[in-house]
């Protein structure tokens, strides 16, 4: 079968020579790919002027609704993709990481979308910036989505996890993508594209696959493209030093090469629930995908006392691993991906060795397996016994089921041989000391991406040393490539360009659809909440009528609070407090006041008052004191389908001098519908 | 005078053939610099193995304090500077937007830093992340300061703010710096750097200056330094492609080369004030600085209708800069910094005419200057008839006083000139439209790091077109370089690494020195709020009894605040709220009743409850009902010097079946030491 590029919303064969791709168990031809003929600057016009549009008409809940939608509908396909997948050599288990995982990122990322980002197409950057003693100028950074396309590079270990995690957040960003999967797993992407395609959930040009390579398309990157690239370090620095790249400075996010480390701290000893669990993690760590993750433990760093033990645990409990033709249900690790893979890492095992014992067999049984056509490497332990003097150990990344044990003797030592990888993915620590995970976090922070901490509490619902999450962000300096991805809503700020505004108030106002002290107060003709969602408008605001607060406002706040609080209680304490000077008001009966000077009683369109943000008390309110409120609608958020919005409130309480004394936001949910 | 770099703690003179600096106005030969000789490894080494340690120990407050006492400190020599600063060809005005610009820059981030930073030396980035179902297992990302070096390559046009708007961040991140300033002006970066070290108020090894080149230190840059470059687009390509930057991912900030733009809307005629404050903000960026600056304009983009009108105001308006010797009074506009920028000046201005025509004299008379030995460039407005035609126009920066307008048609059209700079640092728009500012702002976003609004209203008070601010991001996408500096703290996170940790939630408390939930709650061993600040520890925590939620409570409660909303008191309406079904409690009662619940009321440390933060009502609270709370000691943060510190508590109201009904963290004040 030929595979097909999804290129301008048609499926094209790619001419002249194709790239056999093989089944990496049986050795068997199952596809082959070229993109030859492709028009890659045609493609990019596509998804710029076609795929951008559409998807930037959509708000980000729009966005995040259609990642939920393609989910759901993927999930209709797992079979399909389950099957197919072995032919990359994973196990079902392996599956279950690439599929539903990436069914999961998408998931996530469309929750994320909902409930952090807006129902509109500004991202509203931080908080308003006074940048004007009389407030009449101030600045607000927002982020707008790129107006080119994403160029997303991937590996071959994560033919649908490796494009779903990008695809997420550029999508939500409001970005259309080129997919160009890594040929040898490439067959797997193609299905899952084409069931994108088939699905119609996308807007056209939103999405676009190349399968083969990506011909001379570096060459019409603009400033407003982005090439998000997995692979080999060597590879990455080729692209990223590509003239268009620099000239333009096009965002190039980067995840390579990546020596990850493992550290069992000194006080998980053997018979320690934390030297178990190392055992567990390195084991799992060395097997599942046959070791081809990017975050895959490397170094096992163990303390010098108790390194012979922790070999002698690896080595038994790699000695049960069944490898083999992963279709088999006994089967715990398949081939590697190729036979140009297995080429590769043999080649890595014999340069490690210089420096390290093979503990492990060089050969193991294949279950159900062919060692002359399926690209086989058994689980290969190494044990480095004099780790000062080995180079190889913290520089070569053999893509396999590959790990060198390496003792140390001070936990500052430790912390510089993970270091020695010069910035990595990923590293973990075993530890039940909080005090040594400190110590140890802090050292490994500034070269490390991310770094797991498992003791006997977490290990239990621990996601694992190699797995990347949706909300945390993935990459590391670096060796590891520079990049990030992912981290929730940080990962969808790679697709969007900050940008910095400046004006008046009511500009900015304008601009970003919030209001801002300083912008014009409108008049809403009548009582703000007796209007329902899509009648209330920005800067809609109620002045309240004044209260005086009495003394025995305060003694019947006290006695019906239980708050007896000697600043409102006790004349002669609150005269001691160097901020009150005399008995003030409770805060919380100021809200409460507040609330009264400004509901409107009776059934309504505001449902709720669900929360207050920000609340600042910033001067003290005196028996005598006069008190009223302004509340000014600041923003809203339609919620698709529930039938309300969310609108924020500026509330502001002053006292008869203007000054301010209160400042807050109140959360309300205001039915989209008048209500009667 | 032969120039001196600041090398690993001493004034280190170069050797070999040094190169000779000229006061712009005169010709004459101040000072020479070279940087032969320098061991560049080794200060690189030194920074990292002095500074970088040293900046380390001291907390994000600490740092900042030091910001503060430094640009104090450097106020004293400020005359010395301004006098220096004229034979860079700076007028007063420029060398105010230089110097007293810089020492404002040290002063904002002083600020920030110790109100939107902790006083501990670990940032917390964002919430802490959910990772599994029963809460054992979180995730939180941290950032760390690099501990590398961050090398700071400036411009020649300002000398001193150049220096200071990089070092501001990179000192409070916690990384130490090594400073090369553009040879051109370097004499008054090295006489500020002198008053530095001579005050000794920054740690050893936390700041080194190269006066001259930068030799071979790119050879060995790590993934732990950062290089932060301001100049032109070609020397940016050279050195951000040198392998040591490609091999190791070093971090490359790039403020390059920007064809700004400055856009009069269709609505601001001859005769509106937005028309008069174009002309006058035009003319000030071209003169300012003899329009040597990244921000200034260079296309003024027009309505066709009125260009003539603005071809005019403009050419009357340049007509009265007085040119000359700096140091006159009546001087408007100095020189260029030096010679050869004249030469190249000239030669854009050449270029540019083949597309426009220049509509101002090519001599202008030199007041107390010498057109052969000064670098005087006449201001010189272009005029380009046929912009669509054009191509130099959007690709030529000429770095001195030159200008060009360029009519448009409409105002897409308008947004298509400005984004045909393929990346900008900057745009304005002159408009009293607020519609028209929204199209126009939201068009030209993509391609701009700062975009200005600037109408009646603000002009007043607006910080100008060419002025970037401290609270802002100052960069752009593509021809500017694709960097970003200063934005706040957002400038203080690029010398830091973000790293995502995972682990217990207990363990995450402990590297983070932020509880959390599902963190150990411990026992004070007495009310919490009878401990001060010292004292108190993070997870102290305090149950309170319970209380019953009676109607009579909802009752007074409403009588007491006013708040007569229906859902408290009105059965009948309460029970069709889809949320309540029926009568329930003021959320602002509970928080008070939670108040009385846990308060201490005698005099104590607890000085007072200055606000809360993210106040939720989670679920709603019946007559009948029986609420307590949970009050545990989440952060705190000294005020150094200020006696006290601040103190917020995550605090959970629950009912009688455990269910939270309220969540949110209660901010106090509380004093350093323990009082009577």
């Amino acid at each position: 079968m030929q595979l097909k590029s999804y290129i301008q919303g048609r499926w094209f064969a790619g001419e002249g020579e194709v790239q056999q791709l093989r089944d990496a168990t049986t050795g068997q031809v199952i596809a082959s790919a070229s993109s030859t003929g492709i028009d890659f600057k045609a493609t990019l016009r596509y998804a710029r002027e076609v795929g951008g549009p559409a998807l930037r008409k959509l708000t980000f809940h729009e966005r995040a609704a259609l990642l939920k939608q393609l989910a759901k509908k993927l999930g209709e396909f797992k079979e399909e993709f389950y099957t197919l997948s072995y032919a990359t050599g994973a196990t079902k288990t392996d599956s279950w990481i690439d599929i539903d995982g990436g069914f999961g990122t998408l998931f996530a990322y469309a929750s994320r979308g909902a409930r952090e980002l807006p129902n509109s197409k500004v991202y509203i950057d931080g908080d308003v910036e006074s940048l004007s003693k009389n407030g009449t100028f101030v600045g607000q950074h927002i982020c707008v989505p790129l107006e080119g396309a994403a160029v997303h590079i991937n590996a071959f270990n994560f033919p649908v996890w490796g494009m779903l995690e990008k695809l997420a957040p550029t999508l939500l960003a409001g970005v259309p993508a080129i997919v160009k999967p890594a040929t040898a797993t490439s067959y797997l992407t193609e299905l899952v594209v084409r069931r994108i395609v088939e699905s119609g959930i996308l807007p056209e040009g939103s999405l676009q696959l190349v399968c083969g390579s990506l011909g001379d398309l570096f060459d019409h990157l603009t400033c407003q493209d982005v090439v998000s690239f997995t692979g080999s370090a060597g590879t990455a620095q080729k692209l990223r030093t590509h003239h268009s790249i620099v000239a333009h400075s096009v965002r190039f996010i980067s995840e390579t090469d990546s020596i990850n480390s493992c550290v069992l701290a000194e006080d998980a000893r053997p018979g320690q629930p934390e030297f178990d669990l190392f055992v567990r993690e390195v084991t799992r760590e060395m097997t599942t995908k046959a070791g081809q993750k990017c975050t895959a433990i490397r170094k096992a760093i163990v303390p010098a006392a108790h390194a012979d033990a922790v070999v002698e645990a690896l080595k038994a409990s790699l000695g049960k691993i069944v490898v083999g033709d992963p279709r088999l249900e006994n089967v715990r690790m398949g081939p590697l991906a190729a036979l140009s893979q297995r080429r590769e890492v043999l080649g890595r095992i014999s340069e490690l060795r210089r420096e390290a014992e093979l503990i492990t067999a060089e050969r193991v049984d294949i279950a159900g397996g062919d060692l002359d056509h399926g690209a086989f490497v058994a689980p290969s332990l190494l044990y480095c016994r004099e780790p000062r003097k080995a180079k190889a150990l913290h520089h070569i990344e053999a893509f396999g089921p590959v790990c060198s044990v390496v003792p140390y003797e001070s936990t500052t030592e430790a912390i510089n041989f993970a270091r020695l990888g010069e910035g990595s993915l990923v590293a973990s620590v075993f530890t039940a000391d909080d005090a040594l995970a400190t110590e140890l976090v802090l050292g490994l922070a500034p070269l490390h991406g991310r770094l797991l901490v498992v003791n006997r509490d977490c290990a239990k619902e621990s996601t694992g040393h190699g797995s990347p999450m949706p909300a945390l962000v993935h990459g590391g300096p670096g060796r590891a490539g520079g990049g990030e991805e992912m981290g929730g809503i940080r990962g969808v700020m790679h697709y969007m360009q900050r940008t910095a505004i400046q004006g008046s108030p009511q500009t900015i106002a304008a601009v970003t659809g919030r209001w801002t002290r300083g912008a014009v107060q409108k008049d809403p003709g009548r009582h703000p909440f007796r209007k329902a969602f899509h009648e209330l408008q920005i800067g809609d605001s109620l002045n309240s009528g004044e209260r005086e607060v009495t003394l025995e406002d305060i003694e019947k706040f006290a006695a019906l609070s239980g708050d007896t609080f000697y600043a409102h209680m006790d004349e002669e304490a609150a005269a001691r407090n160097p901020l009150f000077g005399g008995r003030v008001a409770h805060g919380y009966f100021l809200v409460s006041a507040a609330a009264g000077l400004f509901v409107d009683p009776p059934y309504g369109p505001v449902l709720a008052n669900y929360g207050i943000d920000r609340l600042r008390f910033v001067k003290p309110v005196k028996p005598g004191d006069r008190i009223k409120v302004r509340l000014t609608c600041k923003t809203k958020s339609l919620r698709v389908e529930k039938g309300y919005g969310e609108v924020a409130w500026d509330t502001e309480i002053t006292n008869q001098n203007g000054e301010i004394v209160a400042s807050y936001d109140v959360l309300t949910m205001v039915s989209e519908q008048p209500v009667n």
